[in-house]
C-alpha cells in the first residue's frame, strides 16, 4: 500500500495515526508530493483530479481519497474498530470525525491567509472567523468532556490530529487555557505512540 | 428529522437529494439557517459549533453533520442502497462521492472569494486554482465515463449537485463544451425527480 505523503499535512498524518492504531504502518509506504493550494502539483492529479493529499493506493490496485475514505478502507482491512460498525455508536464518531476535518478545514485556510495569499491581499475577519471555528468546536468538546473520553477511535484521532495542528501552525492560539478539559485529555491521548510516531521520506 | 436549510447550500442539496431518492423527502422538516463563512450564524453553532450547514437532528435526538454523515444515516434509516455496504463497490462509491465533494468544496472558495472578500482583497489566481480542481476532476470523468454510468449512488448524487452548484454560480464556466461525456450523462441524470425537486421553506 501507498499514500501521497507530505510531512505537515494533518490529512495525511490522520491516516497514518489510524494506520499506526491499526498494525499497518510498516505496511504503508510513503510517496513524495508537492500539494499546494494555488501551484498544483501534476504529478497528484494523476492520481487524484483534485490534486490533493493524502492519496492513496490499495494493494490490489484501488486509488482511494480522501482522509475519510483512506482511514476506513484501512480500518476494514485490519478488521479494526476505529469506525464503529452501526448504530448510534458510529453516528457519533462519524460526527466527531466531521468535527474534527471541520477544524482542520478551518485552521487550513486560516493557513493558507497567513502564507500563501500575497500579504497586501490578506483578510483579517476571515482568518478570525476560521480560527473562530476552532474556537467553538473547542468550547463545545470542553462543555462535553465524555465525548472524547475513553475513546480511540476516527473521531477522537481526527480531533487529536486537529490539535496538533493547531499547536504546530498557531503556537500562539492558546487554546488549553480557555479549553482545559480537552487540553487534559490531550495531554493523555497525544502521548499515544501513534500521536507522538514521526514519518519522513 | 430536521435540518438546518439554506436553498443555495450544496451540501443541503445534496442530503435533499438523498432523502428523495430513499423516499423520506416527506419525514425531513427543513429549518431556517443562516449559515456564513465570516458573520458565523450564532443559531447553527448552538446544534454544530462548526457553525455550517446542513446540521441534521433525528428523531432520537441525534443531532448530526456534515452532509457525508447525514446521507448515510439516512441511506441507513432506509435500508437503501445509496452506500454499497462493503467492498470495491463501497471505496468506489466513497472516493466519488470525496470527488464531488472535492469540487464543492473548491467552488464554494471560489464563490466567496467573488462574493464574500472584499473587491481589493482578491486574489485571481486562487479563485483560477480553485476552479481549475472543479475542471481536472471534470475531466477525470470525461475520460472515464463507466465511472458515472448507471449508477445512482452517493457517488453520482454528489457530483450531479456539483455540476448543479456549478451551474448556479459560475454559468460562464462553460464546463459542457470540454466534457461531453459528462454533459451526457448530467442530461439524463439531472432529470431524475430528486435532481429536479425544488425546496423552499
Amino acid at each position: 500500500m501507498k499514500i501521497l505523503f507530505s510531512p505537515f499535512s494533518p490529512y495525511v498524518r490522520k491516516c497514518l495515526v489510524a494506520a499506526h492504531e491499526l498494525g499497518l504502518n510498516d505496511k504503508l509506504q510513503l510517496l513524495p508530493s508537492n500539494a499546494h493550494p494555488v501551484n498544483r502539483d501534476q504529478e497528484i492529479i494523476r492520481d487524484n483530479p483534485l490534486g490533493k493529499v493524502p492519496t492513496f493506493h490499495s494493494d490490489d490496485g484501488q486509488v482511494l481519497y480522501d482522509s475519510r475514505v483512506i482511514c476506513e478502507y484501512l480500518n476494514d482491512l485490519a478488521r479494526g474498530s476505529l469506525f464503529p460498525a452501526s448504530g448510534t455508536a458510529r453516528w457519533q464518531a462519524l460526527t466527531l470525525q466531521a468535527l474534527g476535518d471541520g477544524m482542520l478545514d478551518a485552521a487550513l485556510l486560516a493557513r493558507y491567509e497567513d502564507v500563501a495569499r500575497p500579504e497586501a491581499l490578506r483578510w483579517p475577519e476571515w482568518r478570525a472567523a476560521q480560527l473562530d471555528k476552532a474556537e467553538t468546536a473547542l468550547a463545545h468538546l470542553d462543555a462535553r468532556p465524555a465525548l472524547l473520553a475513553q475513546r480511540v477511535d476516527i473521531g477522537a484521532i481526527t480531533v487529536g490530529c486537529a490539535l496538533w495542528y493547531l499547536d504546530l501552525r498557531f503556537a500562539d492560539f492558546g487554546w488549553r487555557d480557555r479549553h482545559p478539559q480537552v487540553a487534559q485529555w490531550y495531554a493523555t491521548f497525544g502521548q499515544r505512540p501513534s500521536m507522538r510516531a514521526q514519518w519522513a521520506l
